[in-house]
């Protein structure tokens, strides 16, 4: 039992866990999916390609054969996303994921750039990971047998100096970052991390950073600006270095949005020598819809200030009711963007905490899911989704959170 | 200079082909792109869900996350189309090639079923390779450095008897095989040959039918009923056999379809588990849409015949005038279906010919470019794809190339 709680204290909290489990919740909290109210605001994309006539742009047909990288506007509008040129990127489908997962299976069966020897070939292969950190990335480093190396983040990113020191190490090939809003934490990468990112010096010659821009424009106040990877890489003589990746999942639809990479010159090239033999092209109709929809970067910061009005309220009614309830026993994170919000509770209590959340009915992140091999060292880290459910809803499930934290504090 | 033409004549068809150069045609008839007219048959399909209550179907929310292996409702139609049911179906993106791709990625990565030994890790992988065949197949086997066998079209499908005696070798790891309206030939699988393809006892375990079903219901006249390979695989107690493929990239947009892979339950597990790390959904709105639009196997019909109407003067056209033309000098085959048709010169003179061709402002596809490695062993082969230019462009470019293959013939 925590200090400060004593018998009387706990036998309420109990009852008050019984009563929420016989209420009958179902409640999904485990992954960041945007509200329906959220999905309403892209309603204009639907049939923002009406007719046929729509479909022919610049002479180019989205609906036919060709166009393998994309068609040009939508590679501006994503490329403006990730601060490059439109030549800089080749779009994706629906999820920037698919695009990772395909370079990494690239680096691994031919090599980052042409000529360059495959990971696969090179034994043990290890890959940094910035922990806690979003568990998709880790579950790509485990299906091609990557060994993971965490290093801590830090209020400005991760740890610089752990970084530099493990790139060191030949073997290690890459190191994943989400540089804005990172997931969980919500940590935006300051200046000097970016600059220190793009200044690495691996022994590697085919280390690559995946730079996961997921992110990049979903601000809950105030623009945020990162620091251009992409630039800071290239006057640092690295021009090659990062690979950088985003799609429209939260500003559009998860389930119809379109992605993009974006890399140095080589590496692009790979890519797209790689992509001849992949698909014929990807849905450029899509890209349409999204270029006609969104119009413009300003088209797409204005979109995004819409769902932010939505998401503002879930943030910081999360953060008052753990301000409220947890005080002095936990810690978190109150990000200004993104999609998640990081709570350490007492270590030794994260998956005691989820579980008796999941007993009541309402499914979190599972516990360790933001620790490469979904090891949380000190059993400590949950992390918040807020976006989904309802205002009302949510309040529900983080004052049963509370209750749940501190049922498992008292346990330990 | 071959039989029965005179020198005189030989002086005529130079000049008509010297005009024809200095008329500055340019057209490109490489690919099976369909044509105008036929993309719009399917205008509807593009404001088919055009507001926010039409994504919702069934309770799940296309826009959003989740149901990884498509809708329901899409399975269905898909697996309709490649006649099998819809638990046996995952949906992809826009192309089948990148299913394809997927596949044969991850057999070399991580085997073809799960526990299985990767193909990358068995030595040299082979695989056969029907041709003429499809070029992106061929290409696909170089991109993963298989070592192709060829072996011979006949009226009824690929030479069964030489594909028997090829799966004896344990590293012969799968075939080819396109089985309605094959590329280019236009041949149809026999209800023997399908048999026989169910039928086959490869001596690797591993061993996959790669069952590209591209022109499934892409009939220019009659129904041709093509016999159903996964059950009569079932049937020979080979229910991991054989892999199929479609999409609707010629049955609404290339550019904005959808495509299904079907495969045998433990093939389809690895597949499942493979999409976990992959990707985190393909289009769900445009799967919507293909229901919308398509509704069900008989409305796929219905609209395969309206772009039968719009095909069959061109693919007449084409016969008509090789026919006239070409008879006695050269064969052709007269499909009743699909994208192609596969014309055989004179040997030694299909690459002249296409070169001619190319020199006059007509790009056809690359002679060679349906065998294995480009090389066809009589350089004699030229696809010719018909659907895309307006009928009297066709007329044009088809009475030229008769002159290109007259004249390439007179040569040696």
């Amino acid at each position: 039992m925590f200090e400060g709680m004593d018998e009387a204290q706990l036998t309420g909290l109990r009852r008050v866990y019984e009563e929420a489990c016989g209420r009958g919740l179902t409640l999904n909290m485990s992954r960041g999916v945007p509200g329906v109210d959220q999905l309403a605001l892209s309603e204009g994309l639907l049939a923002a390609v009406k007719d046929s006539a729509a479909c022919v742009t610049d002479g180019l047909d989205a609906r036919s054969y060709g166009q393998l990288e994309g068609l040009p506007e939508a590679r501006k509008l994503m490329g403006d996303i990730l601060d490059v040129t439109p030549d800089e990127v080749i779009l994706g489908g629906v999820s920037s994921l698919n695009l990772m997962y395909d370079m990494m299976a690239r680096a691994m069966s031919h090599g980052v750039t042409q000529g360059s020897e495959p990971w696969g070939r090179q034994g043990t292969v290890k890959f940094i990971c910035p922990a806690p950190g979003y568990d998709r990335h880790f579950a790509l480093c485990r299906y091609f047998g990557l060994e993971m190396l965490p290093v801590p983040m830090r209020a400005d990113g991760p740890d610089m100096d752990a970084v530099a020191a493990l790139v060191r190490d030949p073997a290690v090939k890459g190191m994943w970052c989400v540089p804005k809003y990172s997931n969980p934490t919500g940590t935006v990468y300051s200046d000097e991390t970016v600059r220190r990112v793009a200044g690495l010096t691996p022994a590697a010659p085919d280390f690559r950073v995946f730079w996961d821009n997921a992110y990049a424009v979903h601000d809950l106040y105030d623009e945020v600006k990162l620091l251009s990877v992409a630039r800071a890489a290239r006057a640092a003589g690295h021009p090659e270095l990062v690979i950088q990746f985003a799609s429209t999942a939260k500003i559009t639809f998860p389930g119809g949005g379109i992605s993009a990479v974006s890399a140095g010159p080589e590496t692009l090239a790979a890519i797209r020598a790689s992509l001849f033999f992949q698909t014929i092209c990807y849905d450029k109709l899509n890209q349409l819809r999204h270029v006609r929809f969104l119009k413009d970067l300003d088209g797409v910061k204005a979109h995004m200030r819409r769902h932010a009005a939505l998401l503002r309220p879930k943030f910081e009614a999360v953060d008052e009711i753990l301000t409220r309830e947890l005080s002095g026993l936990a810690s978190w994170t109150a990000p200004r963007g993104g999609y998640f919000i990081s709570l350490d509770v007492v270590p030794g209590t994260a998956k005691r905490t989820v579980e008796l959340m999941k007993r009541a009915g309402v499914l979190m992140t599972g516990a360790g899911a933001t620790w490469p091999d979904g090891r949380d060292p000190e059993d400590k880290n949950i992390r918040i989704a807020p976006t989904f459910p309802p205002v009302e809803e949510l309040k529900t499930a983080m004052g049963l959170l509370c209750v749940c934290a501190k049922l498992a504090a008292a346990e330990v």
